[in-house]
């Protein structure tokens, strides 16, 4: 199986922190080794950086774990190839556009018997059951709201729709994101936190490294983090119940309907790292 | 105006030396500094590097000069912003997905009044001419040959009609390439050398840095590196004639009619640079 990892927030901040535990996992605290990738939303942007080697030995994943990128959303994920060779374009996560937005896939899992009907859109460049499982969706999407995006329930309920569908053919958990959302599906294993003041000193479960958040945020900022297994050892994260897609924007899920803090603008710029 | 710098091969080869003069050209010897980007193809798999800052100071520059990527084909692209903000959405190259492959487009120049019939399929995502020229391009191609790639020729035909096209809104150097060939198009400046057996001691233009190619390669490898002005400063660089687009495959322009040299497998596995 994989490692996921996933950010969505209120204000851009960048990943370095929780990075440096999860690329730990690709190699070093665990044994997935068969590539990495991470992708950053800015704006309408999107960048991906991926290395279809161990993250926790890849100079690009020292230099994302160094160089702090800012985002509003970002995805990243850890291989350890069942379907698929270890191959660059088997390197998750996979970038396609719709509706002049990129969209950004990574899986957590194994499909069998899954042979969706080929798009004549959305076509797969390499192997894994993870690409096609992306293409089918794109093309769902493309299919059912030709027009543009559909309101957010819209697209939520399309996207548990097939998540539903996909995911009886196996273990499936992803993460999507079109730069404005960030949705979080659980089939087995997928869990979150959402650091929010008062900001906690976290410690991270793969590498003897703390953080003070209070010193790096605005009393406004809001982060989830969403990965297969925690990343930190003294803060409390929260399991998505299997069979359940969250939708995190401006950084906590919609779907739990907890209240949401309009965030002020912040009066310092403070360095937002998570 | 921006600077182009792309590179095809008969075997992987890295892009290190090359990148090392091409990225000063963003801030240290030349004023482009409004972002800058590469992308590799790595069998049918492709990574693009993006930094929306000066390449000559960017930590992703220094990454990609550093760490050596075998690549048969490789597009990069220093902007100097003519349309569209300085934003990670303007930033060359693009990519996009066609026929189950990937391509990459970057672009020099300045289109005006160019306003193509929106695809319904390949929208952009930023606000460049060179981002609609590439959607446009795309769904032209998709919309010709449905069915999947044709043949080189007829692939060949279909662009430099398209590119004869655009390039009547004005100056119209790109790059593209599929993974398979490297296409270039001459509007008003694009030069290129190809490296082969015997080979030289180059220095570049830009940095007081030369390489002895005979070290680093074997007896049949072929390299051509093609650039909107030349990269070093002893060799004998060709003038594309503007309004030509030649299809580079195999570390040779097809279109000139150079007889090929097949390419044995080398005996040792030297470092290959290029």
């Amino acid at each position: 199986m994989c490692q996921l990892l996933g950010m969505n927030c209120n204000v851009p901040t960048d990943i370095c922190f929780s990075f440096a535990g999860f690329r730990a996992r690709g190699g070093l605290t665990d044994h997935h080794r068969d590539g990495w990738g991470i992708a950053f939303f800015e704006g309408a942007g999107a960048r991906v950086f991926l290395d279809p080697c161990a993250s926790a030995s890849s100079p690009v994943a020292e230099l994302v774990r160094s160089y702090p990128i800012r985002s509003l959303n970002v995805i990243a994920h850890i291989r350890k190839a069942t379907q698929g060779e270890v191959r660059l374009e088997n390197t998750h996560p996979f970038q396609r556009e719709l509706w002049g937005r990129y969209w950004i896939f990574a899986h957590n899992g194994n499909l069998t018997d899954y042979h969706p009907a080929p798009s004549d859109r959305f076509l797969p460049v390499g192997g894994t059951d993870s690409e096609r499982a992306f293409c089918h969706i794109l093309d769902t999407l493309a299919r059912r709201f030709p027009d543009g995006p559909p309101p957010p329930a819209a697209l939520h309920g399309a996207l548990r729709e097939l998540a539903t569908l996909i995911g009886g053919h196996g273990e499936f958990n992803f993460l999507l994101s079109d730069g404005e959302r960030l949705f979080a599906h659980c089939s087995s294993r997928l869990c979150y936190v959402v650091r929010k003041a008062p900001f906690p000193v976290a410690h991270l479960a793969d590498e003897d490294v703390s953080v003070d958040f209070s010193e790096v945020t605005s009393p406004t900022d809001r982060v989830a983090i969403i990965v297969t297994t925690p990343l930190t050892d003294n803060e409390t994260w929260r399991q998505i119940p299997p069979g359940t897609l969250l939708a995190f924007h401006d950084g906590e899920p919609e779907a739990l309907g907890e209240t949401a803090t309009i965030a002020a603008p912040a009066a310092a710029d403070p360095q937002r790292c998570a």
